[in-house]
C-alpha cells in the first residue's frame, strides 16, 4: 500500500540529494526498512538516506542475509524492500538472494554504493575492483538476475531512480541500482516527489475483451476451479480469493508458494495442488479434470507441479499473469492480475453456477500412535504442530523437511506459509524471519529450520534476538541434509554437518537478552515446549527438535525419489508438450 | 607443485567418469581438498568424485565460505583448489569469493553442479533456476568473475576440463566448470590421465630477447630497486627473491599483498612499500626515486600505492608479469614469471653491482608507554603481538585494524602474511584460515579478525573446530567497523555491530571439541593469553581482545583520511599520468 504521508512533500525549487531522493520513494512504496552493510563507498549515501523521515537502518550480518531479509519484508508487505551493500564485495555477497526474489517475484532494490565517478571514468584500480580497470563487471553480472538496473549520474537519477523503482513494482522483479558516491550526494530536483509512483493501471480496451471473452468462456462451463499460484499472494488478492470461492460452483487450490491464501476450513478449499504428489485425490483430479480451470499467478515449476506430474493442460486453461491475461491463445496485455482476479470474480457471479456437492474436509496431520516418551518422529512433530497452531500465524519453512512439512499442515484463516518451493536456497528462512518481524511487527511468527539450513544463515539469528524481535523458532536437529538423503547416498560423508551446541546460541549471540530455549526428544517434551513458547510473548523462543537423519515428511521422500529419477537417469522428466 | 603420484595412471581404453577425470586432474595439481556443500544436482558428481583416492571432501557451513576458504588453500599451496557448489543457489552465494580469486590471482576452480543435459536443452522450469527456461543466466554472471567457463558435454569433457585447468594456471585466475548431472556420470576415456597439465613453458627466442635487454639496462644503472607484489607469492618465488637480495647493489621492498615474501631482517630488505603511507621515508625514497626500478609481480592498486601516492612512473620501470616480461615500451610476451626472476639474478649477478651502504633497520611496532594495567590500545596490542611472535608463522589479517596493523609487524624467516589488499571482502579469513590449517598442517595458522568482519562468516569456525585445527585466533572486539569509523560517521548507527559473547562460541560450535579461550582488556592480560596461546598446541585458542572502538592502527586512520577524501571529494585522486 503506496504510503505518501512517510514524508513531507517539497515545493517547487526545493532540492534533494540523490540519496534522500531515492529514500523518500522507497518510503513510498512502503519500503521503510532498509537493510545491509556499510562500506567505504556507501557512507555518504547511508548518511544522506538517514536524514529522511520514516527510513530505518536494519544492519544485518552479511549481505546475503541482508537480501534474504528484505526479500521477505517486501513479500510482507507486498511493497518493495532495499538492500544496500558497497560495491563488488557486497553486492556480489547479496547476489543469491537477489535471484531468489527474480525467481519468486519479489520486487527488492539493490542498491549499490560504487566509487565515484570520475574514478569510474577513468577505471582506477580501486580495492573491491578486479583491479583491471574495468568497473562494470557487477552491474552487467547483475543484468542476469534483475529485471533491469542503471548505474546512476546525477543529470538523470530522479528519472532513472524512478524507472527502475516502476519496473520494480510492475513486474514484480529485483532491479539494480548503482551509486557512485559522488552522484549519492549530489542534489536533484525534489518537486517530482510530489507524484508518487503507482503500477500502471489495466489498458481499458484490454480490459473490455478480456470480461467478454471470459463470459462467453464461463458460460459454457458448469463450474470453475482456480488454481492460485506465488504471484497471486505478490498482490495481496487474499480477499480477493476469498470472494470468488463464495460463489457457487467455484472451486479454488493452491500452490505451494501460496498455500495459505485461502482458509482451508473454506467449503470451496480444495487445499494445496502440486500434481501428482497431492495429498488429495480429490484435489488432484478436481484440478487437473477441471472443466474450466483458471491458472491466477502459478509458477509452474518442478515442485509446484510435483515434479511436472499435473495432467491438465496449460494451454487449454485461463491464466492470469501480473500485466497479462490469456484465454487460451489470446492474450490480453494490459489487463493487471487485481483487474483480472476482479473480473473473474463478477463474470463467475453473473454466470451464477449451479452449486457443487460439498467436498470432504482436507485431511489434517495426525497424533501418530505410540508412547509419549519414543523419540520423536517427523510425523508426530508436525501432527503436534498442527494441534497447537494458533490462527492467523505467518508461518516460515526452510527447503527441506521444514517445508514439506509445513505444506502438510492445514492452515486457517488470515494465515501465511513463506517459502521458496521455486528457488529453494536453504537458509533463506533464518534471515527472512527478520525481515518479516520487521513487515508484521503485529503477529508472531513461527520459522522451521533445519540445522543444515540454519548453519548458512545463522548470525542473522544476533539481529533478530538484539532487535528485541520474538518469533518461535522451531529448529529440526537431525545431523545434516535429510533433503539430499532422501535422493541420494544417504550415508555418504557430505551429507553430515558439524554438531552444535543449539541451545546455547541464543545467549551467545545475544547475551543478555532474554531468550527460552529447549530440546525436545520426545512428543511428550515437544507438546510442553510448544505451550510453553506461546506463553512466552516477550521473548525469542528457540525449540530444538532432535530427529532421526533418515526420517522424513512422506512429501519429501516422494519428491526425494522423483529427483533422483530426473537427475540420474538419461532422459529426465519432461514437462507436458 | 604438480603431484603426479596421487592416482595411479589408467591404462589405454580404460575409462572412467567425467567427475573422476576431474578429480584426478585436481589432484594432479596438488588441489587434494575439494570445499562446498552437497546439493540435489551434485550428488553423482560428488560421489563419483570421492572415488578417486586422495580427494578429500571438505563439507562448509555456506557456499560463500566455501570458496574464501579454497581461495586461501590455493594460496597456500601455490596450486589449484576446487569449490564445488549446487547450480544457481550454492554458485551465486560463492560469487564474491571468486571474484576475490580473480582480483588477487588465485587459481580456484568453481564446479557448479547442474540440472542434467535435456532438462537444460528443454528449458524446465526447475528449483533453483529463475523458472524462465534460461539455464545460462548464472553461466553468463560469473564470465564477469573468471577468467574463462566451460558448461560440459561428454563427448568434450576431456578437452575442456584440461582447457579452464591450464587456463587457470597459466592465468592463475580462477574458472568456472558447469557439469551438468548425466555429464557428471558419462565416462570418459581416462589415457589422457597419464599426461599431467603443466604451465605453458617460456618461449626461448623471447627469453633471449629479455636477457639482451636486460643486461643492457642493467649496465646503464649503479644498482637494482625491486618492488615485489602478490603475484610473486603466487609463483613461490621466495627462495629467487631470497637469491636476488644476497646480490650486492640489491635492494627489495615488498607490497601488502606479498609483505613476508623476504626475510624483514635480511640486510637487502626495504620492508613494506605502500606509497605515501609506507612506514619508513628510507623506504618510500628508494623505490620511488630508484635508479632502476622493476616491479616483480605488482598490482598498482589504491591500498598497494598508499592511495596513488607513488611517485616513480610504471611505465619507466621494468614490470616482469605471470606470462610477459616488460622494458619500457617493449613487451616480451612469453616470459613466465620464474624465468624473468632466474634472468634478473643472473643478469644481476654477471653485472656485479658495487656494494650500497648498509641500511638502517626497519622500526617494528615497540611497546608503548603506560602500565600494563590499563586499557589495551592498538599500538600495545601490536607491540605485544610483535614480541611474542614466533618465527615461521603464517598470519592472516582480516581488512580493516587486523590488516593495518599486521601490515607494521616486522616479519622474519619463511614467514607469511595471507590477507586481500586488493578484494578487501570483510569476513573472508575466518574461512580462509580453514584453508591455510588443511593446506599447511605442519605449521601453527595465527589469525587476526576484528568483530564486525567476524561476523560475517563466523559458522566456519565450526569446521575449523571439528576437523581439530588448532589455529590462534586473535579477536579485535571493538563494536563495530572501526574501519569505516575512520573514514566517515564515526558514531552513525550503521557502524555498530550486536554484541556477542565471543569467548562462549567455540563451545557452542563444537562442543567436547576442547579450545582456549580467553578475554583480555589489558596489555598484561594479552602478554598473559599469548605465552598460553602459544604453549596450548593441541588446540583452537581464541583471545578476544577487548578495543576502543574509535583506536586504530595509525596506517588504517592514514588511510581512512584517504579514502573519506577519494570518495568525498568532487575531484578523485588519480593514477599519476
Amino acid at each position: 500500500m503506496p504510503d505518501t504521508t512517510a514524508a513531507a512533500l517539497p515545493h517547487q525549487g526545493e532540492t534533494v540529494t540523490v540519496s534522500a531522493y531515492l529514500a523518500t520513494r522507497l518510503c513510498q512504496l512502503d519500503g521503510h526498512h532498509v537493510f545491509g552493510l556499510p562500506g567505504d563507498f556507501s557512507l555518504s549515501m547511508l548518511d544522506e538516506m538517514l536524514t529522511v523521515p520514516g527510513v530505518e537502518w536494519v544492519g544485518c550480518t552479511n549481505e546475503l542475509n541482508a537480501a534474504y531479509a528484505a526479500d521477505a519484508y517486501a513479500r510482507a508487505r507486498r511493497g518493495v524492500a532495499a538492500v544496500l551493500t558497497t560495491y563488488g564485495v557486497g553486492e556480489l555477497s547479496a547476489m543469491n538472494g537477489v535471484a531468489g526474489s527474480y525467481a519468486e517475484d519479489v520486487p527488492v532494490v539493490l542498491v549499490s554504493g560504487m566509487p565515484p565517478s570520475r574514478a569510474r571514468a577513468d577505471g582506477l584500480l580501486l580495492h573491491h575492483t578486479l583491479a583491471d580497470g574495468d568497473h562494470d563487471h557487477f552491474v552487467r553480472a547483475y543484468r542476469e538476475v534483475t529485471a533491469a538496473g542503471a548505474v546512476l549520474r546525477a543529470a538523470t537519477a530522479v528519472a532513472e531512480i524512478d524507472r527502475m523503482l516502476l519496473t520494480a513494482i510492475n513486474e514484480c522483479k529485483p532491479v539494480y541500482l548503482g551509486i557512485p558516491a559522488d552522484v549519492a550526494v549530489a542534489r536533484v530536483p525534489a518537486a517530482n516527489l510530489a507524484l508518487p509512483l503507482r503500477r500502471s493501471p489495466s489498458d481499458p480496451t484490454s480490459v473490455q475483451q478480456f470480461r467478454d471473452a471470459l463470459t462467453a468462456l464461463l458460460a459454457q462451463h458448469p463450474s470453475l476451479t482456480v488454481l492460485a499460484g506465488p504471484r497471486v499472494h505478490r498482490r495481496r488478492l487474499e480477499g480477493e480469493l476469498a470472494a470468488l470461492a463464495d460463489l457457487p460452483g467455484v472451486r479454488i487450490a493452491t500452490q505451494a508458494g501460496a498455500k495459505a491464501m485461502l482458509d482451508e476450513a473454506h467449503p470451496a478449499s480444495l487445499g494445496t495442488y502440486m500434481g501428482g504428489m497431492t495429498r488429495s485425490e480429490i484435489t488432484r483430479d478436481a484440478v487437473d479434470f477441471a472443466p474450466l480451470l483458471v491458472l491466477a499467478g502459478t509458477t509452474l515449476s518442478d515442485v509446484l507441479t510435483g515434479l511436472f506430474t499435473h495432467r491438465f493442460t496449460p494451454e487449454d486453461a485461463v491464466e492470469l499473469g501480473f500485466e497479462t491475461a490469456r484465454i487460451g491463445a489470446s492474450l490480453f496485455h494490459g489487463v493487471r492480475m487485481e483487474d483480472a482476479v476482479r473480473i473473474l470474480h463478477e463474470t463467475a457471479a453473473e454466470r451464477d453456477f449451479a452449486p457443487l456437492p460439498p467436498l470432504p474436509p482436507l485431511t489434517r496431520p495426525e497424533v501418530a500412535e505410540g508412547p509419549a516418551s519414543d523419540a520423536l518422529t517427523q510425523a508426530q512433530l508436525w501432527a503436534e504442530i498442527q494441534q497447537w497452531m494458533p490462527e492467523g500465524v505467518t508461518a516460515i519453512a526452510d527447503a527441506g523437511t521444514a517445508l514439506y512439512g509445513a505444506l502438510g499442515l492445514h492452515m486457517s484463516h488470515d494465515s501465511d506459509l513463506l517459502a521458496q518451493p521455486i528457488w529453494s536456497s536453504i537458509g533463506y528462512t533464518l534471515p527472512a524471519t527478520l525481515g518479516i518481524c520487521l513487515a508484521r511487527p503485529e503477529s508472531r511468527s513461527l520459522l522451521f529450520i533445519g540445522d543444515g539450513a540454519a548453519q548458512l544463515t545463522v548470525q542473522e539469528l544476533a539481529t533478530i534476538l538484539h532487535r528485541g524481535h520474538t518469533p518461535i523458532i522451531v529448529l529440526i536437529n537431525n545431523a545434516g541434509y535429510t533433503i539430499e538423503r532422501a535422493i541420494q547416498s544417504p550415508k555418504a560423508a557430505y551429507q553430515d554437518i558439524t554438531p552444535w551446541d543449539w541451545s546455547a546460541l541464543p545467549s551467545v549471540l545475544a547475551p543478555g537478552v532474554p531468550s527460552l530455549t529447549t530440546t525436545v526428544r520426545t512428543r511428550a517434551e515437544l507438546a510442553e515446549a510448544l505451550v510453553e513458547a506461546r506463553e512466552s510473548t516477550d521473548r525469542l523462543v528457540l525449540i530444538e527438535a532432535v530427529l532421526d537423519p533418515s526420517d522424513a515428511p512422506e512429501m519429501l521422500v516422494e519428491l526425494g525419489r522423483g529427483a533422483a529419477r530426473a537427475n540420474g537417469a538419461p532422459s529426465a522428466p519432461t514437462e507436458p508438450a
